[in-house]
């Protein structure tokens, strides 16, 4: 820990699973000499002061953003615009903005179309989570060892990357910049279609007979359990998800798709060979998520 | 612990990570005087006798049910017509037969068809594993707190069930009798379906370009991970729940298709409203199953 706080004032926009994680990690590693928190609704605001989680919190969103250094947004993604529209003249020169949102390119475009030229756009996402939601469910070490992607754009002013990669780094996550794009290809495989596919199947279930349903919920062991736990993830979060990275989910569903018709079309002719061969094809993958350690 | 074993004698067919996680507890608690396994592979057999899991092994399998109290089947579905036939005329009348397949209405049919009316046939699911395989892969442990649901036909003796649900209870299991179809109807949707969409996933993965596959593996954190864990399963075991089960696997994912559909159409639209209905029904699931204590 450094004597000398990273930042003079951070302001965090929203304070849910993640603001507040970073509320408190910034606390502990002394990232930032002041915290402040500005919330839509004032019930969160007065658990995030009663939480400890900000030195000042205010409704106001542009008096919360006078004087920051830098300014996270923590909103779901659908706020964005309003977000930047709110707080563009109240930013000091030189300010740097993020974010945490799991969709990098519309960044620009929403939060980003209203900010001047003055400050530095810095769109960020940590790839980490619970299935939990609200200023109580935050923790310190939600960002250990997991990565975190910026997503700066071409051009963007190098010493204010380099602060949001110490920050994070600080914060205990590994960093890694990438073009927004590309991100966004790559999240909608690993992260929004595995999402996409467990909110269907939990909800294929819900829609069963109560008999049925009970017994389910009670035999749940073994794979169905697993996709509950993501398909109970933050609804709003994930709605501005898809909406926002349509393109990308859509073309990953359409491969998809085309991969499950051909394992369905081997099970109704009993294509025990073809079965075989994909299920072993893919053990090969988790072998190389359990070399790359994150498993 | 009690001083009488619960069975004089038992055989298991097979030495996987079932096989062999029964023969440790069935050590740890007592429940067989003398463990006797066969196996197919030279080598498997070798292994388990290395690991002290059995008091006798041996390839011939008429042998190795000659005398057994109990013989419990432990191969994969595929092989349990060809089981049958071979252990039918080694086997002493009053003996209890098992299995440990996740399919239980074909039992009957391929392991069934060639027992004598002389001994009793209580297939059984344990609803535990892991994604690894083989004699090494066991553990006591295994059953512990987990259901295991048997499956045995109407008028079948109860003695002879009552004897089986002794035996895991005492392996730590919670133990449930009940229909074998309506097994097959719930385990599609709890256990099959899952693992089918988790195999597809990754399937659809691992065809990506190089570099993409790369970065998937790398960035495999929230969502994605979980399903590569499933998809490691064992291949063989998976090709025949799927060969054998095929009827009510088809049938829920007919379901599946058509909520996904539902799904793909509100993002094509944008219409935000219908998926943040849809992702807080499937939160309620979750909620259930943390109330039934299986999370």
């Amino acid at each position: 820990m450094n004597d000398v706080p990273l930042f003079q004032r951070v302001t965090l926009i929203g304070i849910g699973l993640i603001g507040s994680s970073l509320a408190r990690v910034m606390r502990e590693q002394n990232l930032a000499g002041e915290i402040v928190v500005t919330t839509r609704r004032e019930e969160t605001l007065n658990r995030a002061i009663d939480l400890g989680l900000c030195d000042r919190g205010t409704l106001d969103m542009g008096d919360a953003v006078s004087g920051a250094d830098l300014v996270i947004v923590c909103t779901p993604m659908g706020s964005y615009a309003a977000v930047g529209k709110a707080i563009a003249k109240h930013l000091k020169p030189g300010a740097i903005i993020s974010d945490v949102g799991s969709v990098k390119e519309p960044v620009f475009e929403t939060l980003g179309k209203a900010l001047p030229d003055t400050v530095h756009l810095v769109p960020g996402h940590p790839i980490a989570g619970t299935e939990h939601s609200g200023p109580d469910a935050g923790f310190a070490t939600l960002f250990k060892n997991r990565w975190t992607l910026l997503t700066p754009a071409k051009g963007t002013d190098q010493a204010a990357v380099d602060k949001v990669i110490d920050l994070w780094q600080r914060a205990g996550a590994m960093v890694e910049v990438m073009d927004a794009h590309h991100h966004d290809q790559v999240l909608a495989i690993t992260s929004h279609l595995p999402h996409l596919i467990a909110y269907t199947i939990v909800g294929t279930a819900t829609d069963l007979g109560d008999d049925l349903k009970q017994e389910v919920i009670q035999f749940s062991a073994s794979g169905f359990r697993d996709f509950t736990r993501i398909a109970a993830s933050d609804p709003t979060m994930w709605r501005d998800i898809f909406l926002t990275n349509k393109d990308a989910v859509l073309e990953v569903l359409g491969r998809f798709d085309e991969d499950l018709t051909e394992l369905k079309r081997a099970i109704r002719k009993g294509d025990g060979e073809k079965l075989f061969e994909h299920f072993t094809r893919t053990r090969a993958i988790r072998r190389g998520i359990i070399d790359a350690d994150q498993a």
